[in-house]
């Protein structure tokens, strides 16, 4: 690794900061006033507790010495002043990209969870579930042995799994266990859409995930090579296809111009490509976001079908296009390029394997662990304090819009 | 070019990546919260479709190889993952480039035309217009020969001209089909101001064009050489006296501080020192700067008392400061630097004559195509559905703040 | 000095021009909306009138070739296009960091004071008070000798104390001579919170600082050598630590969970550990976080009982954490690392030396250069102008948002 390298891991590693400023935005634009300081903050101290945890435990377990490509037994709290500049910007790369997978859940159960029982859900995923997913595939990109998933030849560049899933799974199972937010659904008829506070800078959100996400992927060579910028070039059509796939759809059945379709699409489209961008052509990479962006859509009806309130979406999302990016992977992948000498059908296969262990493991072992939590601690606010709004019921703020909003019906009627 | 160059053009796309997120909080704070989920979700979709459709068509008119330096004819729909890195990343500078000339017209006519006939006109720019009017200036700058202004010894370093007059020539144009707003201008009396959402997230747009510009001018050596450094300092000073100029000439004459007048003077001085960044002192960049900001306002007043209404301001800046920064390139730039081999009075005449040749193509080829195509789809979108805010009207969506706008009264009385 | 070094300077300068959109949106969130509006744009104009400052005469007096060590004597009004790449790229940072230093005091004297005045501050700092006291650190570590508190062996890396502490006691001068805004303090009662118009923004801002900081302590290197990821790290744990040690503390006593804490916490601790990110271990940012988040606490407490008004407590984060890290350096950093060959105890009392010798020349000079200013033009606005708002009283602008508030209660009542 070369000095250029250790630049590019940097610079990448402050642009997938900037991917929580976009959680930021695009949560707190999505969700209602009431709610929106509480969002926001949430969003900014999962940051906090979350790379401390992957300080302390997290990085150790995901990239320390395996255990039978299980698990790492090594590198926690370590002292970066004493380690290699490389191992130093790989920290910095990988605790931006676990911060992202806990923010995915953030914006899922907004507008009715305890904040303390979030930064517990938080400490949880980015220490433990996290690590020990990533590691099975990841482990050996670095520093240990290959991972057991990445030894039968599963591939998974950014982090469409890894990642995207890693989150959307966790949200899942946390969603199911908190429940939908008041008002959302009605006994004996559908769901209703709750207003959202500023989509403006919902899209803003939008546009900074977009302009992090060049760091997210290209930054995951870990060195700058030839493939950075084809890397990139995928990333934006895949992004921007999504935007059209799900919008357009969206407009094909309802006559409907549908912003956060737009939006969502466009993030599925990147999420879709974020596994396989350095082995598919342009052409392939359009491909892949455009079934990215209508699977956003499906899977939001999905959702809504079930009755399961995703407050901004990222379900559909991160869950949704991360599996489908992942078989992408195989489908469309160049096997040299995946380097893992599998044939085509082969290679399908353990793409399906490994999504189907993700969903096991971080389903399972997120829907046990906050299942227990919330036994112990309930992880839901109380019926007042929701209808009250967080903002009040727990950081006992106001602030000037959310007075205002007080003033107008809180909860919009669009059919 | 060598690794180090490749970085930094990567790294400068970006940046210039960035100034979408910027003319989104530009657009959506000087417009009226009725539609500024419009203006978001416009300006979002824009970069969609022009990255598209430059993939698909521009790039190859702008930088394939040229027809007697007149158009571009291969790189269409090019797979870059075939592609050389160097291509690869020079495409997502241009692909940047393109997407903001095209944004600089969703600002122009905001709050008034459909979604669609919006999308019509950014796939007209970014596929045509904007490439093959790129190609007789920049053409050799890549692959190909030189285009045919090049040859006659035109000068525009990052795109004065070819990025921001061409935008602000094509929004004339367009502005002047669809009309000014309702209420903007009545009979036998001035211009009114239209009460903007939220001057702050303007102001925080402009910070961020202005911190995209970096990229826009020190990218655009496309080569890491030791240029790059006084270049990024001419951009910060142009902008910096731009801000001053305007905002304190306004002051002078009216007495008033103008957000407006600061925010887009700053932008004009950006706009000015486009062209010629890399071949004048930090004293003339002061200079051109300076007469930048000057020209925003003037403009701005020429603009009202020809009723044509800009809701942004982005004509004065763009178009106005455009063909300032380009002239000044002749009368100020260091011959030797400029490396055309004409002397002071030829150069002048030449950027002269590239200021008409792009005005008339530009103008005239989008007055024609957008005229046309408002004949067959109305642009523009009905009374009722402006005044009821195209929220509602194209995209059936309330958020909270534009619930409570209509609490008060929408516009404003700004003398 | 190579390629790389002078690519990271400037990307570091690109990530420190974040920090203003950071600033802006703080603040603005921050503050009331009836004044959001002059809020943003003196953070913009700021930029504009310190940059130009700073370019004329601030950057001489600090670089310059230094008389004795007190102050620089040239280098004034450069034209950095006949300057060597290295200079330009180091003034490029320089501007920033100094940028930086001045937007610090337009947060605590927000809500009452005229925009004229403003200005002659920010001019003030940057080309004078702020320039000559960097002097006294800074000199050697670019062109001329060493200045005369770096030759007694003080050492403030990347600015804790010549950047941070600088900003935090002009700040302290100015806001004892504009006094509290009305309403914050009533006779026999305790302080009044006033109500921010919008804590999300306030925490977006935040977050853009800390990704900003990545530039701030990474490029204070000056070349990309093997320490900055290390650096970086640091500087990531050192924020997350403060943010929850603040946040934890507020809540341990008081039982709340307070917005302004945790993001205060945070920008505490980062501006703690930038004086010594370069010489400490992973663990010791963290403790050094940990105690500037809890400074951050107390002071805020104490400027609340002495009746100091600071609109967004920037004084307990720039001032109070900029001592702290100072300190710390001494107390925490290590010796070899540091280079200046004290010993622990005379290495402690120089850097306490240090803090003496800024306060005293900081707070000494801007009192007198602010308080004859004042006396010869008021800095404060009148007590009509402060109750209807700046927006309308400076800019004679409305908004919608603004006109939206006057229709609810403008002064919160949190206890």
């Amino acid at each position: 690794m070369e000095q250029i390298d250790l630049l590019w891991v940097v610079i990448a590693s402050a642009l997938l900061f900037l991917m929580q400023a976009g959680f930021l935005c695009l949560e707190t634009g999505m969700t209602r006033s009431k709610n929106n300081i509480n969002v926001a903050i949430k969003n900014f101290c999962d940051f906090c507790v979350s790379a401390l945890a992957f300080w302390l435990l997290g990085f150790g377990l995901m990239y320390g010495l395996s255990y039978q490509g299980w698990i790492g037994l090594d590198l926690f709290a370590l002292d970066f002043a004493k380690a290699t500049p490389y191992l130093a910007a790989f920290f910095l790369f990988q605790v931006m990209l676990c911060v992202t997978s806990v923010t995915i859940l953030s914006g899922i159960v907004a507008e009715r969870m305890t904040f303390g029982a979030y930064l517990f859900v938080a400490v949880i995923v980015s220490g433990l579930i996290y690590p020990i997913a990533g590691h099975w595939s990841w482990a050996k990109r670095s520093l240990g042995e290959k991972g057991w998933l990445a030894e039968l030849g599963f591939v998974d560049f950014a982090g469409s799994t890894v990642v995207h899933s890693v989150g959307g799974w966790a949200g899942l199972a946390l969603v199911l266990i908190v429940g939908p937010r008041l008002g959302r659904f009605y006994h004996g008829s559908g769901a209703h859409t709750i207003t959202p506070s500023n989509m403006p800078t919902a899209t803003l959100g939008a546009l900074l995930l977009f302009i992090g996400w060049l760091g997210f992927n290209g930054g995951s060579t870990l060195v700058l090579d030839d493939t950075v910028p084809s890397i990139l070039i995928n990333t934006v059509v895949g992004g921007c296809v999504g935007a059209i796939s799900a919008g357009g759809l969206r407009y094909a059945v309802n006559q409907r111009l549908d912003v956060d379709q737009f939006i969502n699409g466009a993030l599925g489209g990147l999420v879709a490509v974020t596994a396989n961008c350095f082995a598919v052509s342009t052409g392939s990479a359009a491909l892949i976001g455009l079934v990215g962006g209508m699977i956003v859509v499906f899977f939001s009806q999905i959702l809504e079908t079930l009755k399961i309130d995703d407050a901004v979406g990222a379900i559909p999302v991160h869950l949704g296009a991360g599996i489908w990016g992942t078989l992408a992977t195989g489908l469309y992948g160049d096997l040299e390029t995946l380097g893992t000498g599998l044939s085509r059908l082969e290679q399908i296969g353990v793409q399906g394997l490994g999504v189907l262990v993700y969903g096991i493991w971080t389903f399972g072992m997120a829907f046990l662990v906050f299942y227990t939590g919330n036994a112990v601690f309930r992880f839901r606010v109380t019926e007042e304090e929701e209808i009250a709004g967080l903002n009040i019921a727990e950081l006992g703020i106001h602030q000037e819009s959310e007075l205002q909003a007080s003033i107008s019906t809180p909860v919009g009627t669009r059919p």
